[in-house]
């Protein structure tokens, strides 16, 4: 264990795209907003979802069959209009999104390591969107690690 | 980044009073077992609890339609006495428990920035609890973060 | 806050054994892995599964019927060649795997209190393996925290 840099903490507030209901990969977006990981040897990107009708996930970067199964399945598992439904103001769609937001999650940790996300070779990050008309979701981003030596 | 002031660590059991089977608002008691957030300019909170029948999540602070809906249609996903179920001698809500547990999750972490949470308008901390008659439940809270400068 | 130890880190990956499809503990095969959690006072252990069709959760360690009534809900609950599903040319059980090990999830943070991790007295680590035949897994574990002082 090398104990001689510092600790060192960024901590962001992103904001991304509106999108339609459905599962989207951001990794690109999220990267993009956090060029800071470049300089971390070894470290955590700790990203958190301000929301309660969409969340955060990992899963597969390339057929995006994948993602609209992922949206068929969810709609089919977590039904709008389940009869026993109390929170229906704010229509149909609302009180599914909280659940799902419960199941998937509005928090993800993932490693750093050499500068880069230790993402697998077919895993990208995923934004949830539950609602129809979600519009632009606010992200904390905090990074913390150990930078590269100087020189 | 600032590399001046040194990583803290805090760690503390938590106890959350007794509940019935539902989602519980528990952010204040959360809160009132931590003071220490308020010292922290950037860091994190990491809750965890140590059962395998409760678990810990991230929704709705306001209507409480919202807590009741996650409830009745966590009921309806995982139901009691499923046949398929062999794991039956600590009664039929215990099963469930355990299903529901590993959909949720046991472990959060969350983003402290300017001495509080950063949680969004419409986010609180929930205890899931999933026995009828789960008794105190048992948290391990560890807060790491940097303090503000001194003066 | 005692401010003496500087942070340490550790990132190191580590490989499952190949396992058949369901609900596994591997609490044993992660520490063996990771010796060096005996020597952190406080501290954070961060386990991400470099795969989207596996899982990583915590639940009961004793009693296997959990295990295998875990295994035959999430098969219930979601089913292989469901009519929806498109991404179908991996085979029946591959975009199950996906749903699941988002609904799970691939990461997991655990608190290191005194050399141990700090889990509930019947908590262990569970590698949820979602494929037939997912063959041996792959886990980045980063562990950070505050050595004893020395002496």
């Amino acid at each position: 264990m090398d104990q001689t840099n510092p600790m060192d903490w960024i901590q962001r507030e992103c904001t991304l795209a509106a999108r339609p209901r459905g599962f989207h990969l951001v990794t690109q977006e999220v990267l993009a907003a956090l060029p800071e990981i470049r300089e971390i040897e070894v470290g955590l990107l700790h990203l958190f979802l301000q929301h309660t009708s969409a969340s955060l996930a990992i899963n597969e970067n390339a057929d995006p069959d994948v993602r609209g199964d992922l949206e068929r399945h969810f709609q089919q598992m977590v039904p709008e209009r389940a009869p026993y439904y109390q929170h229906t103001l704010e229509g149909p769609d609302d009180m599914p999104a909280h659940i799902k937001s419960v199941m998937i999650g509005s928090a993800l940790s993932l490693p750093i390591g050499q500068g880069r996300l230790r993402l697998g070779t077919w895993q990208g990050i995923y934004l949830c969107e539950h609602r129809q008309h979600g519009g632009r979701r606010h992200l904390v981003a905090t990074l913390l690690g150990k930078k590269f030596p100087p020189g």
